[in-house]
């Protein structure tokens, strides 16, 4: 028999949609057991364009919720070069030794046109990856930033679910990606260079601004006067702002990988945090503002998708978009010209 | 006759309903000869809550949007007591003597609470509001935050199209309300006090890296030293941000409405600002992308809204909103299974 690739294509989902094993009532039990092998099948159904396994994801995900939540979300940013994989090994290994289970995503907003910055090597974190305590999943190489970040956001309800007590969710310190992070962790760790100057290396203020804390990275020996210095500056910088909703007033020090200079310091870091925000009561209201902000957020977006993707409205759409662009019509008038074709009951202005 | 209050409400709006005067055929020949009496009523029309007001005022609107856009928006902000008004006194004078005609205007996020803070007293910019070529607009005293920004870019349409060609719209440093002002304006002056030392005066950062221009304001004798201090410092942070798209460096300096320092300052700033980002082709992208962004946001609003408020759904929507705040539904699930019930043949997840 030969297929065309399209055929081909279809064959191949049709196949992969009949798999016994991608059914919520298979993984939930094993999950719940902590078998990372379902565990990567479980994210793979997730991130599947089936219909059939979206159904399935979400009973999965609904299955595992009641048992997510007990753990410590971290998110990880800097720009490339700075040693995101390297620090996230040595922290994983220490977290390991301290009797926790460690699991690592990655959000890459490059993945989707280059096939993946981070984490698609899979020779990266070769260490941390042999841990039966650890488990790696790397970033979708396909699909938009707002989907990946669903994903992960879907995928850490299941490793939570399965045990994982901690979680690191990586990004790079470029475009979008580190909002999408910080939206989804209660803490988030900035990554710099030692020898930061005055223009904060490409890392937008608003980065600085969102972290619980920063380390400065590469701290060995021929580094010490720059990591210092850095560590100085953005002391100051820091100093400047105002202070967080969480009471908490951000971290900052330097680090080495390599050396393992202060690797200890973080975990401390994150029970200082967890203790006074659980005290305070922040960890809790974050959670609960991240899951209505996902929602609402989710909600608009899927609303308008459902409604513009239907052939009959996407050409008014697209025309009343150009107008508005163009000014040849107000905002308003445009919504609700648009509106009005979309409901036929809608007259309130 | 006698009428309950609500009965009288009615009637009162049912008067204004026929006004003859509140047409958008009648309002629209005046307003493009400059009339200032047509002007003030056809924003009583827009802030008017009667759906034959509300398509009147779309009309009207229609048909000023080709004779507008040929001004300057520049919005201003800055803590309460910072001298707002007399600055605008006096830089709207400057403009006048230049032969400019200038709209003033206001977004208030206190007036909806406390009845107005700013602008809300006649009284002031007494001077301003004698001149023949100014047109001064109080900040409306209802409405949320959203549509009370509408109705204010609703109305630079409507004065621009009457001549006004200086658009100001002032805002107080609180909040979200900065960030609605910027996007409806060209150019953002931030006004600070003298003396301002690390913490910013409560200004959010995000504020500042906003501006466009930074007056320091009272620089009269006694507070020169303090003046140039806070100069020299807020020159310092500006250093700090990185370039903007519209690749205008922010200018900084300090301002005396009393004794008139350097009023004349802030019109040469604009008009260099004009020329560079005419030049670069920054003026118009801006423009069209802030239409852009008030058309999707006000899509979103609106739709939700129109959907949500029918009382068949509001149960079911705030139902999944509770259960996701509390952690028992995924948030897309919960966006999901509101789909369904918002649109029978919903089926794609």
């Amino acid at each position: 028999m030969s297929l065309d690739p399209s055929q081909y294509e279809q064959w191949l989902s049709q196949r992969k949609a009949h798999r016994k094993d991608l059914k919520a009532s298979v993984l939930f039990p094993r999950i719940e057991s902590g078998d990372r092998k379902a565990l990567s099948t479980a994210i793979t159904l997730i991130e599947s364009q089936l219909t059939s396994h979206q159904e399935e994801a979400q009973s999965l995900i609904q299955a595992c919720l009641p048992l997510a939540g007990r753990s410590i979300r971290i998110g990880i940013t800097g720009v490339p070069g700075v040693g995101k994989s390297t620090l996230i090994e040595s922290l994983g290994k220490a977290f390991i030794a301290q009797g926790h289970k460690v699991a690592v995503m990655a959000i890459d907003p490059s993945s989707s046109l280059q096939g993946g910055s981070i984490l698609g090597d899979k020779t990266r974190m070769e260490d941390l990856s042999q841990e039966p305590n650890a488990f790696i999943r790397p970033s979708p190489t396909q699909g938009h930033l707002g989907g990946v970040a669903q994903h992960t956001r879907e995928s850490i309800v299941l490793c939570e679910a399965a045990g994982f007590d901690i979680i690191l969710v990586e990004t790079v310190g470029v475009g979008q990606s580190e909002t999408l992070v910080h939206a989804m962790v209660d803490f988030f760790l900035l990554l710099m260079l030692p020898g930061a100057g005055d223009e904060l290396q490409g890392i937008k203020r608003g980065i600085v601004e969102m972290a619980d804390g920063i380390l400065i990275t590469k701290a060995e020996e021929e580094n010490e006067l720059l990591a210092k210095k850095a560590k100085q500056y953005l002391g100051n910088v820091l100093g400047l702002f105002h202070p967080k909703a969480s009471e908490w007033e951000p971290k900052i020090d330097v680090v080495s990988s390599y050396t393992g200079k202060n690797i200890d310091l973080i975990p401390m870091w994150l029970d200082e945090y967890k203790h006074r925000t659980m005290a305070n009561g922040y960890f809790e209201t974050n959670r609960n503002k991240q899951n209505v902000s996902l929602f609402e957020d989710a909600l608009n977006h899927t609303i308008k998708n459902y409604l513009l993707n239907q052939p009959k409205h996407q050409t008014v759409y697209q025309e009343l978009r150009d107008e508005v662009t163009q000014g040849q019509i107000s905002p308003y008038t445009a919504v609700h010209q648009l509106l009005a074709k979309l409901f036929p009951d809608y007259t309130s202005l």
